[in-house]
């Protein structure tokens, strides 16, 4: 993605505290308080600008989602769409995966959204990549028991690594394709990523995998 | 895979003891006997024409290989080519896969091989393919512990079922390539039916599944 740096977006999330969550740490365990009632909630983590889970929230009102995006700069184009659309059910949140555990205890989330993140394709980067065992047990501790990601991709290495990570923490994979666009799935919201990337013929990956009680 | 029926392959067959393994059930537990060694024992189920047994026997000369193909029509030409190789470390056996625990006790195999499997894309047909979960029994109970089952496919709704179903059986995925022709995989061993696709430019997919205990 590309990355401008915009000195004025953190001043502008703080002015829209109804759609961008500050002091997060205080909802931690109670963020039904942040939506008004208690609807399952999704969150997508890297979600860039914004694209998915707005679509999302659109198509599925009673499900409360959170955007999350480390950089600033781009959650804010985010904010944007979300100021426009007026939804009561999408909220962002500019922190870092690496923290989520600070922000969210264990069954406050009932699923995780994974979408083109970035593959991190050098071996010595492997810790950085969202589906890395590290990750898992962050996204395990905030999710419901049963919880589940869903993961799209077009990048055939990542999709590649992380099938065999979600294997390895003991996943089970309920759910594959391996050409997102050309198969039966149905009601696919696109990020705008996707929708570059499909359009030059690219192959979408997705799957959906579960977390197991051992 | 075109199959031509041949009266005569039994026959055939018969007159070569030393290729094509009579009576098997003798052999239970005891399966050194017919190699004269005690190397590992690698199957591959569904073998065809036997090219790829032959080929990895070849190249492996420390491994015994058997060939299984329920046909005879179709395994009487691997056995010309074992013929014409003759190599000591590859036989054929001609049985249905669902027979196999008659032939094969625990622990008598290293790994399986599934390539190019028919893909029974009917969901009433399900329980034909190679890979569902009572075949996954089979396989696990005439392996040793920790076996792993070697796949690949050109079928992608085949390999997606696949790896739901590894998955659900509680296998570990150790190695997959979603496009294994364009991989850094090295030694690959093509099957008749993977040079005739591949050269379409069908991509190849494989995995490396192992189980494990519970």
């Amino acid at each position: 993605m590309r990355l401008r740096y915009k000195p004025w977006a953190k001043d502008k999330l703080n002015e829209y505290p109804q759609y961008s969550i500050q002091q997060p740490e205080q909802y931690k365990g109670r963020w039904e308080e942040v939506f008004g009632n208690d609807h399952p909630i999704h969150i997508e983590v890297g979600t860039g600008k914004g694209q998915f889970v707005t679509g999302m929230a659109k198509a599925n009102p009673h499900i409360n989602y959170i955007g999350i995006e480390v950089y600033e700069s781009v959650i804010v184009s985010a904010l944007d769409r979300i100021i426009e659309a007026d939804l009561p059910n999408v909220k962002l949140l500019s922190v870092d995966a690496n923290d989520l555990s600070k922000f969210f205890a264990k069954n406050d989330v009932e699923r995780v959204y994974l979408n083109f993140s970035d593959p991190w394709p050098k071996v010595r980067h492997e810790k950085r990549r969202l589906t890395y065992q590290s990750f898992l047990k962050i996204y395990e501790d905030l999710l419901i028991d049963g919880g589940e990601i869903h993961f799209k991709t077009d990048n055939q290495g990542l999709f590649e690594y992380s099938l065999m990570s979600f294997s390895k923490y003991g996943m089970l994979l309920k759910y594959i394709s391996l050409d997102l666009h050309q198969s039966d799935y149905e009601g696919n919201i696109m990020t705008e990523y996707e929708e570059k990337f499909s359009a030059k013929g690219q192959r979408i990956y997705r799957c959906e995998v579960k977390f197991q009680n051992d």
